[in-house]
């Protein structure tokens, strides 16, 4: 049978990539690895899972393993606003919430509800890889803006968009992960984060943020998602229970004005038709009986660890010349190596010596980043994570000597 | 904020339902509703699940909470391969399956994978609602071929594939629903099984089997999916545990040939990451223990004695002039007017005597069936399913006077 021919055109531009296939060396027992996106599983609250699971399906039984509705269960995204409008000082209303089968699935459905083909959306540069898996699927022209240590370069982004607008194109949405930025593990300042809004109110744009770290923060002052200042209700705010509950029950949820709540919803109606009800109901006991704020600040303080041992081991480690973030919260930190290393080529020779990352081009939809690399500082062992710094500060020391 | 002129051309295309927005009406308590698509609650199996997973938290911990890899946990995709083979007689290979968030998910990938704008997508007229749901996300031209008692039309097959074909047009697929089909409750005869596959075969065409039902058989001879007879690896095949375990925990999987399972796999990175782990290991235990195999002959006994109350009750209160059809399986069975009846207009006045259907036109990507309705009749209590019968046959009879 002759399938290529039959592919779509998006489908045929999918390409398995090669570093995808080279970190699957990286699961390796013997190779400490960097690479990864995952929580630790120390984090994971096995015991409250199950107590929780065990009174969900004494006391609602059927109801958990039915269908549900495709906005999700009411009194979770009741729940969910509750705990916004007081952490963050929202006004969400449940109505105004849609529950996901993981935020993946928000990042798919928010791109195909404004992309058509070669429409302009814009993103920081690097952002988050996932972003680009999914913005894809729809065959955007990407506008991506150099992110600084503050957040994004708005003079960029407003000759960007004025850009754009040359051309007759209003750039459909602005995606930024402001806090603890993935890759990068920067935050936005609050100056511009309110500059952002400033810029998006002038050219009538959407603000497309995700939220998924903000609970995760080791040091420093919190600072107001750009939701919370959102006067003209242009933010779509996405959150999810993978960092501070569990990936694997795939539960995410949006938070959106009346209109755009709307179509996200018929669209999930062919997408997925509803989310995961059981994982809905488990969320739902562990917000309500308040274990997730016993839960964050264990997960807090030891990803705080994690992340000291892996800056104190970078500074002892890493030859002159290479730079780093020193992320505040999160799960990233992102290394700046010499302009003439290629961490695509070094990558084969950090795994001979058993240690990985992800490069850094991967978090660039133009493919720039190339001496660069995320690090993940919460899913390894402590020990592995001197071990493995030394071993990739040598192997950068090799590769620039 | 002008969101509307944001919004993408598809998505400019969604539009709520009329018929949707009336049956939720059809929730309220006093209403007794063969609308939905309900498993019954009683089929769940509630005490299984909570040793289950109980079993899973003890010995998986972490790993059940975890994410997991793109095309899902082997185990269990090497236990469903193994249940396939010995059932249906394929030949799969976990290699060769892919875990769904729902089968509703793999609806909407495979269509994502073929279909361009205005591509031919070839189905039975009528068809899976969510099918309609999914593939209109990719704005497909439809041939909508009809069902006949055995199956689909072949003879209007061929004629519309060579209509396509004549425009230069390859049809990208054939998605069939061949065992208790929803809505109309048939069953292809393997003839016509057959046949469908010579056609295939003859025009280079894939075939998309949705196998939700096979194993809910109330009577009659078990009939091959026609992916046992696929010697060509042309047919991608569907299941799902939506109706032998429980739907909400939203699972479902594809089998299919090296090249879709990869398009599939790549999509599915940026669609939604990859499936929910813990409903994975529920469903792992679930066959590794056999608890299936003990679960599914009481939900056929189940729904076998409301399916056939239905069918009495249809017998005793239906009017003259009205036929359906008498499922060996499934869920759902078809009924169809007098052709002057309009089953929208009398949803109205079915409602108002408190019972509700979904109305045939649903069901057809081109709006014919008007004069048709399906009832689901598994999740309705018995004495529910005889009151709501007769209340149904008297709103007909004076729609008829």
């Amino acid at each position: 049978m002759d399938v290529n021919s039959k592919f779509s055109e998006i489908s045929k531009g999918l390409k398995g990539s090669a570093v995808r296939e080279l970190l699957k060396y990286a699961e390796k027992p013997d190779v400490i690895s960097f690479g990864g996106g995952m929580p630790n599983p120390l984090s994971f609250p096995i015991k409250d899972v199950e107590d929780i699971v065990h009174y969900i399906l004494e006391n609602y039984g059927a109801k958990a393993l039915q269908y549900g509705s495709t906005e999700g269960v009411e009194e979770l995204r009741e729940l969910i606003s509750t705990r916004l409008n007081s952490k963050y000082n929202f006004n969400a209303r449940k109505e105004n919430i849609i529950m996901l089968n993981g935020s993946q699935s928000g990042l798919y459905m928010v791109s195909k509800v404004f992309l058509n083909r070669k429409d302009y959306v814009i993103s920081e540069a690097p952002t988050y890889v996932g972003a680009i898996a999914a913005f894809n699927a729809q065959d955007p022209s990407w506008l991506a803006i150099d992110l600084e240590n503050d957040g994004m370069d708005l003079n960029m982004l407003e000759k960007k968009i004025k850009f754009a607008l040359n051309e007759g194109k209003t750039p459909k949405f602005i995606y930024v992960i402001p806090t603890f930025q993935n890759p990068a593990g920067l935050t936005w300042s609050l100056s511009k984060r309110k500059e952002l809004l400033e810029i998006a109110s002038k050219y009538d744009l959407i603000v497309f943020e995700d939220d998924p770290y903000s609970e995760i923060r080791f040091s420093g002052e919190p600072v107001s998602p750009i939701k919370s200042l959102d006067k003209e209700n242009r933010v779509i705010y996405m959150g999810t229970f993978s960092k501070v509950l569990s990936p694997g029950i795939r539960l995410g949820y949006i938070f959106a004005n009346d209109e755009i709540l709307r179509k996200i919803s018929l669209l999930k109606q062919g997408v997925d038709l509803c989310t995961n009800v059981f994982s809905q109901y488990l969320a739902m006991e562990y917000l309500k009986r308040g274990v997730i704020d016993q839960q964050v600040p264990k997960i807090v303080d030891l990803y705080r660890k994690k992340r000291d041992l892996m800056l104190e081991s970078l500074e002892k480690y890493m030859p002159d010349g290479t730079e780093w973030t020193r992320p505040e919260g999160g799960m990233f930190l992102w290394v700046t190596l010499d302009k003439k290393i290629d961490t695509e080529i070094l990558l084969k020779k950090a795994l001979e010596k058993k240690v990985a990352y992800v490069i850094g081009s991967a978090f660039y939809p133009d493919g720039r980043g190339k001496n660069s690399m995320r690090l993940n500082f919460t899913y390894s062992k402590d020990n592995d994570i001197i071990e493995g710094i030394k071993r990739l500060g040598s192997v950068i020391r090799e590769e620039m000597s």
